[in-house]
């Protein structure tokens, strides 16, 4: 992909202004509509059983991301990956914490068989677990994976899935091909929820690339010169400036931003 | 109203102080609480049946956002609005996405016509829907509500409460005067919960004014201004910059910000 | 308790980087999540009974805060103070609105008993409360509490648990000792939430100095700290500047801030 072809992907965002529903968790909410807002999508939010497939047909996507879970929640959840394989919804799901608890597990892999998302997103550790090797979350924070870029492919390969594995390097698999995506700074640990709201940006750069891994790509590539150019102008001063500077910066990505981006996308 | 008496109801906010019980959404929640303590209110958050009576007698106004329904935060709205109506407090509704989905709508008719709330705000998109004139809703957002201040008079006159109909000009009306409110900046809607923020500060305002269509006036009259300043110290570095210096300003109002207002408001 | 002991203390939190369960309240659960990343602990939320157990298990200590309770998040903080007694976590109660309801004194009186909390951290018209003399909680704000430090010792001495009472000077007493914290400035009040964040940081420094009294002093005195910088910083722009900046500072503090800490705590 060349730097053009990913402006243009970003661009056609605030174009096609996708209505994305999230089922999400409450943590993250309020940023996660700011970012979607900020990009150029256009956000809804709910947690109830029974609105879900009316709202999943007026969306073009649907994000579900299970950081805390309660019952009518997770019902919803449920729904709405049903309704999404109903309608043809393109459903990204968000494992957060996939083995820090059984209900956690239980529910993704209710979700993983029910819903075939078309896209999963988790960091390195959620990621392993879902390869099968467990042991490498702390609470919902990711340690120590030491093979990301195969528990990626082996977890898109698994599910049917485009899968995207967060973490010092990214990767963006669908099985066959495997990307890693350079890029970021290390402040995103430091901000709760960076890899929630990523859900939000993948999905709306799926939408406007029309093709899930140039769609996840452009979003990875983007959420990096975004990260970079934030912790330039407001990083030494600490994390909450650096997070305004991150959602104003992922709000007025230009063109020429993305010149140097071919180079951080590099074959795994 | 000239600028003085607009003056005047905005710093009488601090000085009564008013307790806001608000019935929200997880979206806004955090920033309606910032947003209230800003302008000087004192602002009190739930969602569970149980205390909702006792918290009402206790406030001086309820603010109910059905922006993300649980079915226990539904119950909860229910009795807010009948312990609103016994305990005559000054009660809110905002219907937030109506017309979006059968629950929402439910809802709404049903907070509508058991709780009798004197104050109604939303979008053009919703007011339409309320109105009578439904499909101007895209999820929670408003689109191409032609006739704002009609469908905001007509709200207004068919459930007996002052209506406030948001958007790029903002209409109030008790049915009979109906007055539009010019100002503001675009970047509003680039910010998720501008609007549902808006409801914590007419009814501050109302209690602050002592009567209903002068407290709304200066309420969207002190948001457009606060808007502006803060687009013209923020606006330039984005969304979340142009945030934080929104909350800032209305924080921070002076007399002398309300110079130019009365021209911002247009009889309809 | 010297300036390089509390120095050493606040630069132990990111050294064992203490992973702490959260059971808290919509209005503050992001902020909180981000305050507790930025002074170096990781934080975990859940309001679901069926995985308190084991995200207490994995955890280093539990906060429970009360201050949006649903049905399912009251039984979940039963939970989890039964996990944090079985496993011997570091548990803490913030009592939010503790006599504004009879829903929110129960659940409180009721996680008292039950899971015996070794923190209680709450302002001083709650603390008024739990010593048995009431009348001075509006809502969730306190006011005019007049014998902040004897209400302090007296609830300490009560349950048997280190107790915190914040306002204009924050007592902390294991009902033996007690002594008072200067410092901090008026604006932390116009914020909302800046009370339930400290329950955050008392337990990090607590784990970080291996003792109570002197963990909670350090973190009074870290938190005062942090916001005379922030208002130094940001205080003039208004009160959401303010925030990003006392977030800022809580995340970047040196040993150097803490020079003049001594001369902060006085005993009672």
């Amino acid at each position: 992909m060349d730097s053009g072809r990913l402006a243009e992907i970003w661009s056609n965002i605030a174009r096609i202004r996708p209505l994305i529903l999230h089922l999400s968790n409450f943590v993250v909410m309020n940023e996660q509509a700011h970012v979607a807002l900020a990009i150029g999508a256009s956000p809804l939010m709910t947690l109830h059983p029974d609105e879900v497939a009316e709202l999943t047909a007026i969306s073009q996507a649907v994000v579900i991301n299970i950081g805390t879970p309660t019952d009518e929640g997770m019902t919803a959840m449920r729904e709405a990956g049903v309704a999404a394989a109903a309608y043809g919804r393109l459903l990204l799901l968000d494992p957060v914490g996939y083995g820090a608890s059984a209900l956690r597990t239980s529910l993704v892999d209710d979700l993983l068989s029910t819903s075939r998302p078309k896209v999963i997103k988790g960091n390195h550790g959620e990621l392993a677990g879902l390869a099968g090797r467990g042991g490498s979350v702390r609470g919902v924070d990711s340690v120590g994976a030491t093979d990301a870029a195969s528990d990626c492919r082996t977890v898109a390969d698994q599910y049917g899935a485009l899968t995207i594995a967060t973490g010092p390097v990214d990767y963006v698999s669908d099985g066959g091909t495997t990307v890693a995506v350079h890029g970021g700074v290390e402040m995103l640990t430091r901000l709760t929820g960076t890899g929630c709201w990523l859900g939000s940006v993948v999905v709306a750069c799926i939408l406007a690339a029309g093709n899930e891994v140039e769609g996840a790509v452009a979003a990875l590539v983007a959420y990096g010169i975004a990260a970079e150019k934030a912790h330039g102008r407001a990083g030494s001063a600490g994390v909450a400036s650096f997070r305004s500077a991150f959602i104003d910066a992922l709000g007025s990505l230009e063109p020429s931003d993305f010149a140097d981006a071919p180079k951080r996308i590099v074959p795994s």
